[in-house]
């Protein structure tokens, strides 16, 4: 058995930019953390263009379908902003694909103290293994299905309709 | 759903005594972790006397079956050390619990760099929720079923026997 | 000997906001880098208006002067942030105080991974105690005095003129 | 001016061994430091044999002192163990070098949460820019000279005669 992993950018995987003094992508942090989490599954990771969700296109998450369809791996996670999370797991979910597809990202990257990053990382790739095909949020130590799940701006939690 | 989270010390919990520079026991860091990852399904939190698991006796491995066979929740991670965690899956799964347990823990401690512990931490919160009524060592994002796992003790990793 | 410590914000004190994504002011992070720092010399803390210093008003250097002015101590160290810091030196050494007056800051957040908050803090710590009376500043570990300092923002470090 | 750093070990560069469990020492963490300082004096690293101080015997400290007689550089500051920095400060101060040579170290290592390692060095690369020549311990936000000056190993902290 071997996990997929599909880095999109997000929360997660934003890194401070010491001249300009703001949080933009550079390299994914992904490499580094698949080394700290020690798994000894299989591992392929697939780096997309990082995105703030904010700024995804139709387009973009079309390229995520295109990659998951691609996929032979039966697990997949998929490291995504939370912002709208929700839209690429709606495109995901419709196209009723044939795996486990969890989507999960971070309220603060991971390169900031008190990150959930690595949490949910963890979180994701445990239930991704386990939960029957479909298309899944995972975050706050929760599963969600995709279309049944919306993130609570306020409270940065997600949470059921 | 509730989850209980039962602590019992090992390596994920352990912390610097910067007077005699040892890594020892203190307060447990798992209430500080439970708020860093943003659950917001309810957690139970079972802190056990903290021990490095080569210090365990049976009557620690009993104290542990005890807080299983009292919870009410059906899923229950334990935060143990990698050296027994075994033997006490051992115990718990020859007791034939109706209850998802994961066993999980941490090769270098939450508190020191590169830390893999709360990867693993989310990683058995996931499975917790998933698998079917059992008992499960999650380590290296692979989960083993009680009696089909060992630690690798030279290569510092799990595996099925 | 007590010294007195000013924070003023800057990117050393930016705290990551998770409801809306931004780095932007909170509580100040003094108090516990002071903790961290176990310095048994007396400490005074002082917690200006934190601000991002490229939003600093003549009105808010004025009033770093005015907290010299007002202090008995012989060492004061200000934190502050990097893109107006030599202007807040020339009003503070114009001001031909009696004091040894060190400013520094960070690069990189405190709370950020590979920070160089720390390492600076303890820099101008030290300077502070043992340079003659005057207004300095400190950053990249070296000592520039307040009328021969610029910062090199395509390279992000400080330099003389 | 060029600033030397001696790395010797101790507490500041100790490092989690996950395969058994204890802190040693491996690769020093001093070239990952001093990038992370963004110091852009120059500086000359120097490692030699990376030791508990507990650990040193007469031989290593003659092999610090050779390393400060062979020194160019006017400001030199030694990363070392804290429980005899007292005895190598000995060892360098009755040799009356014409260096300003200033001790430091850590209470908790530089790779564990809430350590004292960055900042201890940063104080140290400040005083050994700005002291007269002689032998200094820098700890606790403190300088003190070679000769009064002793650890109380109760308090964790470093103390005048």
């Amino acid at each position: 058995m071997t996990l997929r992993l599909i880095a999109t950018g997000g929360t997660f995987d934003k890194h401070y930019d010491e001249l300009n003094g703001k949080l933009d992508f550079a390299e994914s942090h992904l490499p580094q953390v698949i080394a700290r989490s020690r798994m000894t599954i299989p591992v392929a990771l697939e780096v997309l263009p990082l995105l703030d969700s904010l700024d995804m296109q139709d387009a973009d998450r079309q390229r995520v379908l295109a990659s998951c369809q691609a996929a032979r791996e039966k697990s997949i996670v998929i490291i995504h902003g939370t912002d709208t999370m929700r839209e690429t797991a709606t495109v995901l979910g419709s196209a009723q694909l044939d795996q486990t597809i969890v989507l999960t990202g971070a309220m603060i990257p991971y390169e900031i103290a008190n990150s959930d990053a690595l949490f949910n990382l963890g979180f994701a790739c445990g239930v991704a293994q386990t939960l029957p095909p479909g298309v899944y949020v995972a975050m706050n130590g929760k599963v969600f299905t995709w279309d049944n799940v919306t993130k609570n701006r306020a409270a940065g939690v997600f949470q059921a309709l």
